[in-house]
């Protein structure tokens, strides 16, 4: 293990070492190129306003909505380092460059592979290996920022790299990519659409085939099916997160997944599920009853329809995100219940394991004013002493108002 | 947003404020408490012989293993705090209280959830109210281990806990709880083997329903739905790794997902995929044809098989991950190909985004000794220049020797 990891973009396990993929087109990007120049612009015009000469994102979905690269590579290091001149590069685990040449805009020249030797090696960090590369593109004394709190961004991670760049000066500049995200284009609202109308579809199949007594998994099965099948138009995607689907008393909390237990009857069943479609997502909730609810139930559904119309009555470009939260908490508090969570978080393009863009909550505090363009996961849901309901909606922010995008009936899925 | 987060365990929107469900069992555990205690008392010894008093467990792999805690709510702050003596403490977000009182084997005063206001907020960070109740448990001065390169331990983490807790010493332990997974017990094998079954009949199923030209989302809807269905002894739970179904040009990278183009003939389409069980994993891959397969991919589907034959003959209690490495490349080598990547690494219980546990690679320079109870997935692989090829196992190390725990045929699946 003394080879030193400094060829770029090694190509792996090739016969005769010919390099032919470099060549080729990539597969088709998922915007215009024009599309990712405009957001590349954005996310340096945010960088110059907080003094960043490089950033260095780990963040997938960052580095998917500002370079297409599209693979299930984030549990290795991997980043993309945005600087105010030069395409981004894409730096990555040897064997994934080959994703990156099929899936990035940027020329193959900007795509940067390390040795195999450097992945999950407690000897060695490969983010020594991305110092090197930075150095070499001349970020080595730059004002460097980085997503200090990510999941793809470890203390390990911070410590190699910043021990690799001894003359930079590494700032936070987490949500600064994910800021640039909030308001979606109109490609992406299109996306996005198509992802409701997935979620549409995963919904019916649920209030179709669900039986008392099914197997959860078996439900879920069918789920899993509808939601990777998508539409006529659209083809599923995989959502960042597994359908969430506690009965009972495991529906007291909000994210247990599923085992092989029948349904039961008599108490809420929850199904908290997203479509996707190119890693755009719609979530939405609903909550399914075989039998009559308890009356309890009934008085949450009617509550929390309640909260929800007052919500769409206020949700409109100009409202800040606390209107929202406040219109649902005191409509709710009018009927008796509360909500201590928040309602309600921005969604977009998302990798595993959060859906949410970690940008803008509907809750007290936050005084983001909404703008058109703007995609809600609007979260009306209730975890009570002995179950939970959710019954929640996809919400963009138009021009004058907001629309759901999904087309779900509203409230309790009861069956007999 | 001035609240101090010191509530411990705070229940959640309850109506009128009464908590029954502190009272009531847990559902199942997946294994006997006397298993958890075994665990436990291991990871103690590797906390002494390290010299550490505590230790703060990020993984949610490692906080499972060790507390039975299951839930997708790793994408917020979370943890798992061992001491020396007193039962290990459960500590996230407080909604997710709920899911640990259903979950864990832990009493339920050694619960804590944080306030939801401290959620993906840039002004706090919840690991500050992780070291206050660290401090309250008497590990404010102690020698604290970290999972410092872990997913779910940003650098932001880090150093919110390290101020939160400056007389403590601090240090790394990633990997710490990892090795203490290597060697599988009866219970965890006998769910393994559950999972080999149903990744066999994933794989049945691709065999059966694949034809050319059938969208490839449209595959994996099977694939998914064939996961999740399980077989008559065992429900299907999620893997942590979606399936990855590259054709043709988009096959010589290995981590690439799917999407709604046809799938074509001529060209390999690869399956990396795993059955799942209570959240064992048996990963497996084989590669798909239409037609007979060019000559290269069946010169490469002999080298395959037979370095694979060469690995198992060598594969015995006593030899080292090293000495498979070797057995596998000198026989490829043997028929002219090269792989320069890790031809495997040890497997069990995840979550996302990786199946693989991240202490045994099969790659010159790991001298572990492999013992009776491993288990590794083998990766025989080749990411050619058009295209790839992976027919994969999960190998179980036995006290004389090595069986897989799937039950695929070998080879390559060609159909007309």
């Amino acid at each position: 293990m003394t080879t030193k990891p400094r060829t770029p973009s090694a190509p792996m396990a090739l016969q005769g070492g010919s390099a032919p993929a470099a060549a080729l087109p990539s597969s088709a990007l998922a915007f215009a190129r024009t599309e990712y120049h405009e957001r590349l612009a954005a996310v340096r015009a945010s960088m110059e306003a907080q003094g960043l000469e490089a950033l260095v994102i780990s963040d997938p979905s960052n580095m998917a909505w500002l370079t297409g690269y599209d693979g299930w590579s984030f549990y290795v290091h991997q980043a993309v380092v945005v600087g105010l001149k030069a395409d981004p590069l894409w730096w990555g685990r040897g064997m994934d460059a080959a994703g990156a040449r099929r899936t990035v805009w940027m020329s193959h020249d900007h795509i940067f592979g390390y040795e195999d030797w450097l992945v999950q090696n407690p000897e060695a960090h490969p983010m020594t290996v991305l110092a090197e590369l930075m150095t070499d593109w001349g970020h080595g004394q730059a004002a460097v920022g980085v997503e200090l709190d990510n999941y793809y961004y470890s203390a390990a991670a911070h410590r190699a790299l910043t021990e690799g760049l001894p003359e930079a000066e590494i700032s936070d500049a987490t949500g600064l990519v994910n800021w640039c995200r909030a308001v979606k284009s109109p490609a992406e609202i299109a996306y996005m659409r198509r992802a409701g109308e997935i979620v549409t579809e995963m919904h019916r199949v649920i209030a179709e085939v669900a039986e008392p007594g099914m197997q959860k998994n078996a439900l879920v099965a069918e789920i899993l099916k509808a939601g990777a099948l998508g539409t006529r138009g659209a083809w599923g995607d995989y959502p960042a997160i597994v359908p969430m689907t506690p009965s009972g008393m495991d529906a007291t909390a909000p994210h247990l997944t599923w085992d092989g237990a029948p349904i039961p009857r008599g108490v809420p069943t929850f199904f908290e599920i997203a479509g996707c479609h190119r890693r755009y997502h719609c979530p939405q909730s609903r909550t399914l009853f075989f039998g009559e609810p308890p009356k309890k139930y009934r008085q949450a559904e009617e509550a929390l329809m309640a909260a929800t119309a007052a919500v769409m009555g206020a949700a409109r470009p100009g409202a800040l995100c606390e209107d929202l939260a406040r219109a649902f908490s005191s409509t709710l508090e009018r009927y008796g219940f509360r909500k201590e969570s928040r309602t309600g978080y921005s969604v977009g393009l998302s990798y595993p394991p959060d859906w949410g863009e970690r940008t803008m909550s509907l809750r007290a505090g936050d005084t983001t004013e909404l703008q058109p363009g703007m995609v809600f996961h609007f979260m009306p849901g209730l975890w009570l002493d002995d179950g939970g309901i959710e019954l929640t909606e996809t919400m963009l922010i138009t021009e004058v108002s907001a629309e759901y995008l999904a087309n779900t009936p509203p409230g309790l899925v009861v069956k007999p």
